[in-house]
Order: structure tokens, then sequence, then C-alpha cells
């Protein structure tokens, strides 16, 4: 991974082998990044992304393997008890074309993945709701 | 729902049972927005989502019902004579991963979507095409 | 295609039977854009999206005519050699709601396709890299 920020924006390229959430993190870590939007595309040829039932308040996965282009990876970076934490879903597309996604639990770069960070002046923490069974948005 | 504004970024949580276009339409008129970039990801329970066939110039909608996970919803706020518009596309992972989307016409939110609004300095209207049947950008 | 750029925002239309790679290029050179962040929604009804098999080091593609949505189109526009480059991904749903996706090699727009381009202050190069067998962004 290597990366370069352009005052508030990081441009960065994730390599093949590397998982995409640990990079977000290593990234956010060092620029003391507080609250951030990403976008990125990329291939990957391993990946696990989760469903949430809202019933059960439980996510289930899913895992993909072969050659996957990314052709979403969206969501942020922010904080939890002043803690990093990101929040990403992601799709990508298969030799056919085809599309699979969710939220992104884990995912390895096959070939490159290129991702632009928007880091925000400000700070939103997060909570966990018991109604809903997640950590959500605390404003 | 609710949110917070940083200079021209908008960070934003919708609720459960929310709607999200109306929500998006409630932040423009309360901040004023003219012009703005969205992206957000989420999870609906209850969708509908368009697409436009070019010959007959007519939406066809399809429904989709179960647990979701918004992997990608992206648009804009702009307006039409001076009035609030939005145009947003979305798509969603059901519990098998397989991703649906089209033209956003109505997602009822199941946990949250997290919402991020880059507000423009700038206005774009639009204006009816008689050829394409759409309210296409004017500049 | 027009477009009105606002400081460092570009929002655009794209118009029916016009080819998205190509505006970008015409977008990037006459507004000497060095580094940008696009993302897009719009109609497409004839688009070519590829996906690289890494052990082979070897994009295929996938071909699809009919009524699409574009679901998400992100990526960006950099430079390698000094010169105009842009890498974008693209995803877009059929009459049934259906999404496929991957590398974008060509997409018509059908009806209007609405573009924002964030442009970075800021250079990015790409270099070719033996052991993927693709361009990848140099720092």
């Amino acid at each position: 991974m290597d990366y370069r920020r352009f005052k508030n924006t990081i441009v960065c390229r994730i390599d093949k082998g590397e998982e995409i959430l640990e990079k977000i993190k290593e990234i956010a870590l060092k620029e003391n990044i507080k609250l951030a939007n990403i976008n990125a595309l990329g291939a990957t040829n391993d990946f696990t992304v989760g469903v949430f039932k809202t019933e059960e308040k439980k996510y289930y996965s899913n895992e993909f393997r072969g050659d996957f282009e990314i052709v979403s990876l969206t969501g942020t970076i922010n904080t939890m008890n002043g803690e990093f934490y990101t929040h990403i879903h992601m799709s990508a597309g298969n030799d056919k074309g085809e599309v699979f996604g969710g939220h992104l639990n884990r995912a390895i770069v096959s070939a490159t993945c290129e991702m632009v960070i928007n880091i925000i002046d400000g700070v939103v923490d997060r909570d966990f709701n018991d109604e809903i069974g997640l950590n959500l948005f605390k404003f």
C-alpha cells in the first residue's frame, strides 16, 4: 500500500494480497483521520460481504472467490468512543459481469485497489443502538 | 433522521422506517442546498427502482422486499425552476449477495442509512427535454 | 455533452449517443485536469465492461445491450507519463433490476448521464507494473 495526501484528499493504492479494511485503518491512524468519506474501485479474488437480518439483529455473510472487479466501494471513516471506526459497503462483478455485494467484512486485493479518501473537518462518533442492534452515528 | 453539517459537507443518519428520498428533500430544504453530490450506504427492506425504457420514454419499476444492504447510492441534489430536485440511483444486495438496482423511486430504511452530502457552491437547473422524455441538466 | 465548473467541482451532462470515456477525456483536456475523482449515474443501452484475470494478466470483456440504468460509476482521472489517463468501473441494472458491471471499456449513453468530477490539487502518475500486468498509481 502506498498513498499521497493532498490537503484533505488522500489518493491511495492498495496492493495485491493486502486486505482493504486493514489498509483503511492503517491510513486513518497514520493520518489521524477522524471523519472521512471513501470511494474506491479495484480487483479482488477473495471477499466476504454481510447482510444484516434486521429481525434477528445478526449479520450473515457471503464469501466469494474468483476474478472480481470492485464496482463500488463506499462508506466512511469515523470514530466510536473516540477510536477509529470504519463502515464500508462493497459490490463486485465476476467474470460474467454479475454483481454481488453487501456490508464489507474482508476483501483481499488481487491486482490493485485505487481509493480516494475525502477527509471531513469534524467529528461524528458512534453509539450502540439496542433497538437496531448496530453502532449508529451519534450527533 | 439526524445530521451534522461541517462547512459544505453534511453527514447524515436516516433511521429505520424512514424513506430516503423524503429525508434528502428535508435536509436540502432545511440547509437551503441548491447543488450537491450524494453518497450513501445502508440497509433497506423495501425499495422500488425504475428503469427508463428509452424507446417508450417511460419508467418501469421493480419492487424488492427482504433484507438488503445498500451497496451504492449516488446522485445529486439540484433545482428545477429554482425548486428542489433530486436524482438518485441505488443498488442493494440481498441475503445471497445478489445485487439489484436502478433509478431510485423509494427506499425504506430497515436498520440505518449513512449518507454524505457534498454541497457545491453553484446552481444547475433542469429542463424537460422532449426528445429524451426526462428533466435534464441545463447549463 | 455540456458542463459547468464551480471552482474544483465539475457538474456534467453527457448526452444520448455519446460515449462516456471519450467525454471524460474531452473534459479533462479542456479543463486541464491532472487528478480527479468521478461519480456518475445515468442510462446506457450499450456497454462493455471487463474483468481482469489476474493469473493470465489479461482483460476479458462482457457486452450488454438493452435498457440499463447506471447505478455506480466511479474512478479517477490522473496521468501516465504526464498524459491524460482515466480508470473507471461501472455497474448498471437491467429491466428486471439485475446489476452487471466491471472495468469500464465503453458505455453509450441512451438517455442522459449526470457526472460530478471533483478535481484534486495534485498529481499522481502511473507506471506499468510487470508483476500485476497493469498501470498502477506511482507515488
